[in-house]
């Protein structure tokens, strides 16, 4: 089974890198939200973020902070927007943090979804409760 | 000038505590997009992921690893959407992640917004250019 993210790690599938160490690989989307919409993937082989080895979590995210900050500055833009789908919406099963850099009024709005409310202070007790029991 | 989550942290505002340790804390947003929605919080004040201190990458993104499991598990979800806003769209100007459980279906679509392309390889390895320079 090859792994697009993989090939572009072993350098066999061509990708514009703007940053690599020895753990970490970054290179752009190639169907961006805005230009400069970045990838930020480990170098190993992981499905989501609750495989990823707890030795990774700095180096990764480390980078990751680096190019929130690179990518901001260098598309001249006013913030970015930062994420991981893990399974659902996942369009390739390989880790992969996006970096988009954002501007206020460029079309994207708030967050993109209606939001709800819980229908009551039990209600949310109930969810928090099962939470931090899965937490256990 | 306050901040309703320096509020939280401080135990003056009231909140669905799911997680906490001695750097961060995780509660319950109170607008979910779905129940179970989560937010990630360093304890120390900082806006955005770009200020957050090196030492605080481990264990702010550790928790959030956890809480990204513990989500999905808790709410019987197939998936998890992982998201920091900074600056823009970004409600609190105190950092936060989002941790969102997700199901197929649920309606929020894979990426949520339409994607678009680099009008050419040239025009890509331009913004892979700006971007590697903005990390020196």
């Amino acid at each position: 089974m090859s792994c697009v993210f993989c090939e572009i790690v072993l350098g066999r599938v061509a990708a514009d890198v703007v940053y690599e160490d020895e753990r970490t690989m970054a290179f752009l989307d190639t169907r961006p939200l805005f230009p400069g919409h970045t990838l930020v993937v480990p170098r190993v082989h992981v499905e989501t973020l609750g495989e990823l080895d707890a030795a990774l979590i700095e180096p990764f995210f480390g980078a990751s902070q680096r190019l929130a900050l690179a990518v901001q500055r260098a598309m001249g833009a006013e913030g970015t927007f930062v994420a991981i789908n893990n399974h659902v919406s996942q369009s390739v099963p390989h880790l992969h943090l996006h970096v988009v850099p954002r501007r206020k009024g460029d079309g994207l709005k708030g967050f993109f979804w209606p939001r709800t409310k819980y229908a009551s202070p039990e209600e949310a007790a109930r969810v928090g409760g099962a939470i931090r029991e899965a937490l256990l």
